[in-house]
């Protein structure tokens, strides 16, 4: 790419952390210009700002459209086979989950579908999920590993996922969540399921440069501490960074122990307690927030959102799109979610899709805002405030993604 | 229209009231063909057992794709102007309703954004919200007025659904809601508001064409019975049908008196007491949920679906699309919330937005089932089983609107 782009005529929430440039959050300009130049932003403010050597320049006129940071979904399980509509119909009809969980449903049939489909079969189911997020914005998916639970086929879960990267203009960073469950083969046999699949596999994965993160689900139905602290352990041998699945059903304290390993987040965070909020923040991990699982499970109990902003945590927002908990695919959805059930502002939950995604994610000096030495990658929206896309729920207000730069680099 | 449309190779969700092609509800027919002619439903039913006369013909293929009816929006408050996106931040950022309130916020903005609004801003701002729902299936749109509280602005309000029908190929259904609450002008003269303004208005519109039901808000910040009952009285000598408000945020009894006017509908339903259910139901009104509301305010007590089976009610599913309290445009999501929220099954949910929603407009004869004599109007998804519309939520799984009958002849 050579030469300078000038995208002018448009209201910009620049999300910029230095919020100098207008009040702390959007970081509103009411009447902006940006320059990118090779995929990277060289100069964004005031229209009148405008350095006189880009003035005179040919311009890109958004017709006063608003300007974000592409979006970034930070936790999905996007990659799985089947779906789960006609358990989801049961359940409603009154059949219990234990009867469910007999019959081969839940997590299992998932596990098992995805087992079976062909690794073109995966890519095509995937591909819609993922152009559902593309058509609201998103320019980057995290995608966990966790329905193979098989070396071979966590591995392909991966490999689908980074596929999905050379069909659309988009960053994956895939993470490794083999401890997602204990599979069958494993029942009553947690530990050497993680010595033989969990670790053994995630050596195989890093080697293959299929792993960005690892992660695990810290539950009385998913793993303790101890087995949870033995993967990280694997996992800080190989320099990766690690996040959790913590305090989604209850208090496992997970959120101090993904704290304690420096993660880059810990995620749900549901039943995580006010006073652990503190020693949690301290670490700097991000809390990132899954309200589609706390309403399609119906949950009553909230994140303590009120002790997460007094401790400064940066609280990012993300589908957890997955055919069980959260068959949604759709990040303003979550956004909505987040405000209507959580007390969320509509501009924290913006900042949650950007800039502290992007944290999340271990991108925050590259993505999730719009500023100088970032990635020009943008959603351009039908809009008039960034508070409207929190806001109404109907078919995506955007208008053009405009994705410059990284996605192919990376 | 001439010749026969003979569509097949499509799984067929028919919503039949007689069930005897399948299982109570969907009415599903595994391997199906449909017949129209002059854009009415001639023949359907199994592949196989399509008439010789037509199976020789030419067929349109629908490559295995679901066929349900056209949905139906049974409950909106479409046309508005302006948006309320900076009062749903101010709200979530702490802003007291009542301080909103007082600097000319909630219902009393939307009211003055549409009385200032041109008759092509209206249409212009609506039919965004409109294409929302036609992308999702929808083919029949009931439209209240009630943002205009003056007699010329709700006239234009009614005027502008109607003119939407001219623009898209979708049925609109008038609601005459003038008592949606008193204005300004009127503060603490309800009765003379009701006089001067909902039923000399009222006169005028249904003289104008413009009225197809009387509805009402009944509550303690809306209009009490004695009030509700005159403007009814009045829909009655004008040989209109009725529909109320009620028990949205207490219980007054507000579906009795929809019950005593022998209703069309009773409409959200929250503080219905279950007790009250089955004199209810001796009207045959039907109960229409609006759990688009239900999510925005946070609420926590449901309408009882229980005792509503039990009674043999008939369940209608809407968004309630409107600038505060459902600032939703997307009819799946209304089926999902109803599900998720409330306990319905995705089978209630479709036939809450086909078979009942047609009753609630009293069109039941003509829409929201597949069968013999009902208009041709059909959904066309790109999805397997009809519990996945209420299922997942990302874009539309719309494949086609087949509307081929009776949109512009009403």
């Amino acid at each position: 790419m050579t030469g300078h782009n000038i995208y002018s005529n448009c209201r910009i929430a620049t999300m910029q952390s230095d919020a100098s440039r207008g009040r702390a959050g959007y970081g509103l300009i009411a009447s902006g210009a940006i320059v990118t130049l090779s995929g990277e932003v060289v100069w964004v403010g005031n229209v009148e700002d405008l350095p006189a050597k880009f003035a005179s320049k040919n311009k890109i006129n958004l017709e006063g459209r608003l300007v974000t940071p592409a979006l970034i979904d930070c936790h999905t399980h996007l990659v799985f086979g089947g779906n789960r509509a006609r358990e989801f119909e049961s359940r409603l009809a009154g059949v219990s989950y234990e009867d469910i969980s007999k019959a081969g449903g839940g997590i299992k049939s998932t596990v098992s579908a995805t087992r079976k489909a062909s690794f073109d079969d995966l890519v095509s189911s995937s591909l819609t999920r993922l152009d559902d997020l593309l058509s609201e914005g998103v320019a980057i998916v995290e995608i966990k590993s966790g329905y193979g639970l098989t070396i071979e086929h966590e591995l392909r879960m991966l490999r689908v996922a980074r596929h999905l990267e050379t069909l659309r203009p988009v960053i994956i960073k895939t993470t490794w969540l083999a401890a997602h469950t204990v599979p069958l083969e494993y029942s009553g046999r947690a530990d050497k399921y993680i010595d033989d699949v969990v670790i053994a596999g995630l050596k195989i994965a890093h080697a293959e440069g299929l792993v960005d993160a690892v992660d695990g689900f810290c539950e009385t139905i998913g793993f303790t501490h101890a087995q949870v602290s033995r993967i990280f352990d694997a996992a800080r041998k190989l320099g990766l960074p690690i996040k959790l699945h913590a305090e989604q059903l209850s208090d496992q304290k997970g959120a101090l122990l993904a704290a304690k390993f420096k993660g880059l987040s810990a995620d749900h965070l549901e039943h995580l307690k006010p006073v652990d909020v503190e020693a949690f923040s301290q670490s700097d991990s991000v809390a990132v927030l899954l309200p589609g699982a706390f309403y399609t499970l119906g949950e009553t109990q909230k994140p303590p959102i009120k002790a997460l902003k007094q401790c400064g945590v940066d609280i990012a927002v993300a589908t957890d799109c997955n055919p069980g908990t959260s068959p949604i695919s759709s990040i303003l959805t979550a956004m909505n979610m987040a405000c209507i059930q959580f007390g969320l502002t509509p501009e924290d939950a913006l900042i949650g899709t950007t800039r502290s995604a992007a944290k999340a994610l271990g991108m925050s000096h590259e993505f999730g805002q719009i500023a100088p030495k970032y990635a020009a990658n943008f959603a351009v929206w039908n809009v008039e405030h960034p508070s409207e896309l929190s806001y109404w729920r109907g078919r995506s207000p955007l208008y053009q993604h405009i994705i410059e730069g990284r996605h192919h680099d990376i």
